[in-house]
């Protein structure tokens, strides 16, 4: 049977080019700053966004991390939306790692405006409050449908913060969807942003990996808690390699993700069994059922024709398209999508 | 000038009685558990609220600190209203004391549901989440206006911890207004609550001290957290004995808070300068003010009269009655309330 | 029977006179800055120390802790002898409540030479290791039997300090005693250190109390960890009134504690059930037990005659004398501890 | 110029024939347990020591702080030796990511008798002191010198933990070159340690990866806390394929680092820059110049001939021998060691 794996944009594999350029990589011992592969990765991804340097990790949530970690301190506080990765999905992180507290803005389908984010800006010097250090935002936002903040709306966010003198930090886990929609400059990131996480392991395609990018004095300071954390990895240029390819050849393909997702959501619009579906922006797609199905029966209906999908809160339901969803695939998966509102059902 | 300080109930001063019980106190080195008059208070506490132990601690945040600490973990979260003293006013305390994480629950006027409750219990053998263990209720809640939970109201999300193995936690700053409000009866509390925090130095006129309730083993684990954070005094029996007056003495009297607080309401309710006030249930009165004051300024203009008040909040005020309100104060503030409804206003 | 409790001088009670300063003091809500006993007591023993400023807290370790949080961050590392109270008896505090690393001098009784300090200052610039920030002393040593650091052994750490860009910080639970006993200049202190716990509640006889001096910044920022932690009091002025008669009257009488510890020292000398004594320099006798007892069997044959006393490790014991000691407890002691040599001993 | 780097053998670079093993590897996404090599690789090294379950990690720190927070609680202490990597090497980690308290045991050569370990256990039930929950050994040791704990050394220790409820971590950075240098059974450690951190990529020559084995129950638990660190990556399988080679191919042979090691070692006694050296075990020699060189000329002085050291401390210089370590290379250190001999040395 052929399998549409729809949960994530994170089950992708590499390629044959992919694999033959990481095994094709110089490689060194990374703590002695001597992989040649991480520090051309490193180099470019930090140029690409404007920043000054990078740092190579195992993950997107190590990044978010480390720069949650280096921004504030114990006594300090986070503000982000209510449905922000680094909240929702990163263990407690904020709080285990950091030890910060969190205000948690209830924004749009994940994204808080200007003055959201000021309405939670703790007054100065009462020992009542921790000290606001850090505002996050996340771009595309995941629990939002992959919708996503403009440079526009950026630029608003960081006048708040520079008022403020708060650090602003971007979860980039699929900044590359937002950049290709937007069509927004990758390198005015740099200018409102303090630091940015970027994936390479979701819809870029690599493997493993993500680069934390910011300041010089900023990236020697991740460096240190990366140690900490465990994430200093040694002979890691084969990953690094991976994510340069991804880099060089992934981009504007995300497109065609975008693409596949619209066509997903056309074809829901118009099925009985749907109450409503995000309006799709990106490579995301998430719907509300009405009653004749729950998200777990819907889901399973699903993996019968082989589709994996994933239940993403009562009645809601979450489709991701990627690069290693093939043209076969899609229709499959309209195809099926449609014959299930024909169905008898019994939930 | 008569100063009518209605910033808090924490401003309390001891009567020369409870100043004579203090002083006639016998103490010893409570490190050794060795202070007579400590034990006394923290045994009777215990008794009061149906709960095996007891232990005195210099606030009350420290209580409620404490209480999170013993009944947390780091990689676990609790879940509170986002308007708890324990989120809003104990400085970042829930990450910085235990790196826990936090659910904040929007409910109405600081009470959340059972169903609230539980809507936010995270799913468990999930690594993305944290593990939720602990649930914090506020008796009266503050920022809501001193309303309260009812005992049965209590009982309903007490079944909701049970199901999920939740700990329950008694925020009881003002817990004594919620009792003498509803009547209900404090030992049955303790077959509700894993741990309570009483507050002694708020309306019952105490100058320092909190008792944290629980079990034999719970206090026992607490006490050495009190001890990392500093909190075990030597010969403090004095502050205890100001405790046990205050409980022996000034628990019903609370009543008469109460019905000054409703006093001022109703004054309040026919002002042209109110929006609304938050309907009064125990010794709290928030309202709003319309546009012909900012909070700013109307508390600028009490205090020209000695009324002290606080802004709480963009065109919010509150007020708090307490056992240093006399009957001349009480109507000094309702004739100057009156007053500045007929005033020029110049924002 | 005569009640001799030499376990430590934190055990003794106000007198009349103390217990009469406190009930006058006049008091008020510390949390808004408005009890006048509190700030005088922290101008005070600002002023005694040639500190800026001070802050009152329920124990000197809630004092060091706090110092320790403000001078260090996480990622950061704390030199101290390994008998450092704020390493063996805080519960763990440094790691509980800063997260900071300790790095552990082997001194000699307690006290570190400016060479060994020195030796343990982390690299600069190495993620291996966690960033040196706080060099911390015990004045006078508890675990090294009462003995001291001279102002000018302080000067020479102090100088390393500098150097390195280290904080220093004095836990001076009992640093009257050095004080008394070395005759150096409390003022002079202040150019040292930037931090100084001073501890009321030990010698000085007050019932409750700590201060920590230091900058007016590095107060302000400690007045925040203070209320994070549970240690903002409200009307604790009458505990604070103590302090200040403890201040005015009871530091030049330390001496008389010191010369009763000498006398005590002089007979353990001559038993023959003495393996040998930490020469006494204030009011601390350590001593070790050759195998005629075991530390056990001598603290109870102690008690026995009303002599109350703390094993200190395998064969050793500690006495502590204070104000409470009188000079007819001490002729029992001395009596006592003669009459021991003379018994049979079973152990 | 032949390069020989004789730093750590953690920068060795994969074999063609590891090389090949990786990019023939399956691979899918760890996250949701789908890499059917990570898969394998844990089972496979969790049946090499007589462990339940595996987890496989970017580093070593990582394995080892994620075991050390699963085994304690902030409130609670860590027995080690003070010159472990868990608490010199890993960025103060046990406080930052624990939150725990350390006794440090000043061992032989990093090396800990069962007395010194039961030296360190804390009282219970006092609330000055944290509560003892771990202790940890490294095997072998690398500050020691690559000397190791036979089992029935393991044994003895494990009986003292086994006595005091205490956990029993394996730091197993080179744990095979222990196996290999005593003959010792892998699968006995299963029996005496309650979690083995194993390294891939030192000695054994993979490129990136640990992994941490323990019970069902704890790997499930380390599982959550290596999510909120950031180590969860998602095709990570080529990693893990290399280090299943390693496993299959490299073990044996660190016979030959041994042997080189004891090599350099004969060479050296006979130098007269030599003070002494710590007697080799495995493939760790360190040595301690006298006057005649400090370390940081001697080290600039092989440098000059192409060979890589470190400083590992004042007068002390340490190599370590590896896979990459050609018979080439080593002739050519010993004869340069010869050399520097008859050198005129201005230091």
């Amino acid at each position: 049977m052929l399998i549409t794996d729809l949960r994530s944009d994170t089950v992708t594999k590499p390629t044959p080019e992919m694999l033959q350029a990481m095994f094709a990589a110089p490689v060194g011992d990374d703590v002695y700053g001597e992989d040649p592969t991480i520090n051309v990765l490193e180099e470019k991804a930090a140029a690409m966004f404007g920043m000054e340097a990078g740092l190579f990790c195992p993950s997107g949530t190590m990044t978010n991390q480390i720069a949650i970690k280096v921004h504030t301190q114990p006594l300090t506080e986070v503000i982000c939306d209510v449905s922000a990765h680094i909240y929702q999905y990163e263990g407690g992180g904020i709080s285990f790692n950091s030890g910060a507290s969190m205000a948690l803005v209830h924004g749009v389908r994940g994204k808080m405006t200007p003055a959201q984010v000021e309405a939670h800006v703790r007054p100065l010097d009462n020992v009542h409050f921790p000290e606001t250090k850090l505002v996050a935002l996340e771009n595309t936002c995941n629990r939002g449908g992959g919708n996503y903040y403009t440079l526009e709306e950026i630029a608003a966010i960081a006048e708040v913060c520079q008022r403020h003198s708060l650090a602003l930090h971007l979860d980039g886990a699929r900044v590359f969807n937002a950049l290709v929609a937007s069509g927004d400059d990758a390198k005015a990131y740099g200018s409102y942003f303090d630091s940015i996480s970027v994936c390479l392991s979701k819809g870029l395609g690599a493997p493993v990996g993500s680069v934390l990018l910011g300041s010089k004095e900023f990236i020697k300071r991740s460096r240190r808690v990366r140690k900490v954390l465990g994430g200093g990895m040694r002979q890691a240029g084969y990953l690094a390699a991976a994510c340069i390819y991804a880099l060089d050849n992934n981009v504007e393909r995300l497109q065609e993700d975008h693409r596949k997702a619209r066509e997903i959501e056309q074809v829901l619009l118009q099925q009985d069994y749907v109450e409503d579906v995000f309006s799709v922006e990106t490579n995301i797609v998430i719907f509300r059922l009405n009653d004749r199905y729950t998200d777990a029966a819907f889901v399973e209906a699903l993996a019968k024709e082989g589709i994996k999908a994933v239940s993403f809160g009562p009645q809601m339901v979450r489709f991701v398209t990627h690069l290693d969803i093939s043209e076969e695939m899609l229709q499959h998966t309209l195809k099926t999508l449609k014959t299930l509102s024909k169905q008898e059902v019994s939930v």
